[in-house]
């Protein structure tokens, strides 16, 4: 099987994106052959306006049922690769949207929110971010840890400080992920992690999946797709070749006022870092290009099988474990 | 001047009462002469919530205008005791109610808050609280503190935890204080402070309220008003008798469901403690009996003048102090 068939065969599905929701990106979507993909749909916005965020992205997904499918259980992702269309999994970069109120992540949960990391950048309710001080898991945390579990709801702890994500791996009963880092092996950046945590949350059952930022890729806004896919093989080497996965962090369509909304604390306060140039790797610029990434994959001497794996079987593999079916 | 006559010709400042708000309790407050008082109006509430409290108080003090002033400036205390009425200071025993905004500092200033508690027993956005571990103050929690310096709302920290509490004094230009404690010294309990914590913020130019709850003093609710008075003078002995003053902690009128709901994380999660039987010390069990006092203080051989600052020209002073008056 060459690569472009392999692609095409393949369960192909991206653990974060955070682009402009619009019919342009959800063809590109398809031209990239996507199964699926976990889509941010909450970062700085409270209960309320998280909700509307969903209303509004379940009406896209109803106006381009053509192309997408909404993902509430691993079935639809196996729906649509059957029907050829992308499934829409539900995420948020922050549990800020649950308030105080333990209650609301069941309402998430039926509002098919699938995956939600615990904090964004800096300190909530249940622990702190990776742009300041961490004081680990507050007991609040806890509990919502335990309620995420009960209901089935990854926890994921890319943008978490590092006392929080080990207390969250070690206090989660069910897997919890990385849903899109890079090693601080190949760069040191707050953002990065090192290969005590990646080895820490895989020996605890956890799951990677690996992201293709350029500004925390060792050779920055000049990677191209092999930057990726090092990073990918640093991933595998430390994590083992069965709990990692991919989460490009795509932020297509978006311009400078959606990264200022980005990095600064609770979207307006003060600003917590500074991308510079934001430009995906040569060779995967889009989502559209998706198909490059088996391509290289193939060619640095990945077999089929962990190709295959590691772009997508692996995830709906530890997204079964966790929303338990 | 007698004990009488000085309680009639003092000013007299509760820093801290939680009571069930209805004219039966405002006319207690009359009953025992207190010339002002920090009403908590927001514990657990978010925003919308502590809105809808401070609506209601503003219906008591304008149904209940024979007996009560709104306190927006320490000139309203003062014209309060001229007029022979109590002064209603807003005070929140939680910033959850600011949400995510810096903007609703100052909303809450404007609408009369003087005293905010940063935290309330567990974390929040800004530090935490004294029932769980303490990982200091965020830096929102700091911006906080800028904001509400700049606006003239006193940070309070009486259910802080040690760490965020010491970061609060360190970081604020203005005054803040304890507004409702008792010292370790006399009994080992974690809402109760160290000399070294009275100290510090004594050191800094914060400010020290003794309350008298009884399950935090050393006879528990075997206590009587004279086990209040040697916590005061204890606290004096630290803090020096400029710097502190009276904070009660009444919770006249209220029931079981209200220390359910106050004992709880959010006010429904996890049970944080368990008071047992509150009764308030012999001698000062309600707020009509706050004369008591004075005439103990005198007894223990306070000097008048020493019992005008305790009994309430302290607070005066340094609300002037932090409303920038």
């Amino acid at each position: 099987m060459n690569a472009t068939e392999l692609h095409r065969d393949a369960i192909v599905i991206d653990g974060l994106i955070i682009a402009k929701w619009n019919r342009e990106l959800f063809e590109d979507m398809r031209k990239g052959g996507l199964t699926a993909a976990n889509c941010t749909v909450s970062v700085w916005e409270n209960f309320q306006s998280t909700v509307d965020n969903i209303v509004e992205m379940n009406q896209l997904i109803e106006d381009n049922s053509d192309l997408l499918i909404k993902v509430r259980h691993t079935s639809d992702i196996r729906r649509a690769k059957e029907a050829g269309k992308t499934g829409i999994m539900l995420g948020f970069q922050n549990a800020h949207a649950f308030e105080d109120q333990l209650g609301y992540v069941q309402i998430f949960k039926d509002l098919g929110v699938g995956v939600v990391q615990m904090c964004y950048n800096t300190q909530n309710l249940i622990g702190t971010g990776c742009y300041e001080r961490d004081g680990g898991l507050s007991d609040f945390g806890r509990e919502v840890v335990a309620e995420m579990n009960r209901v089935g709801i990854m926890c994921d702890l890319s943008h978490v400080g590092s006392k929080t994500s080990q207390e969250v791996i070690l206090e989660s009963k069910k897997p919890v992920c990385y849903s899109h880092c890079l090693p601080s092996g190949l760069k040191e950046h707050p953002r990065n992690k090192s290969d005590e945590e990646l080895r820490f949350i895989a020996g605890h059952g956890g799951f990677v999946g690996v992201t293709m930022f350029a500004p925390f890729l060792k050779n920055g806004i000049d990677s191209t797709i092999d930057d990726y896919v090092e990073a990918i093989s640093y991933v595998i080497d430390i994590a083992g070749e069965d709990q990692v996965g991919i989460g490009t962090d795509f932020t297509q369509g978006h311009g400078q006022p959606f990264f200022e909304w980005l990095t600064h604390d609770k979207g307006y306060a003060r600003r917590l870092t500074n991308f510079g140039k934001i430009v995906n790797p040569e060779g995967i610029r889009t989502v559209g290009e998706f198909p490059n990434l088996t391509e290289a994959l193939l060619r640095h001497g990945f077999s089929e099988q962990l190709v295959r794996k590691v772009m997508g079987e692996n995830w709906l593999r530890v997204l079964a474990d966790v929303w338990g079916e």
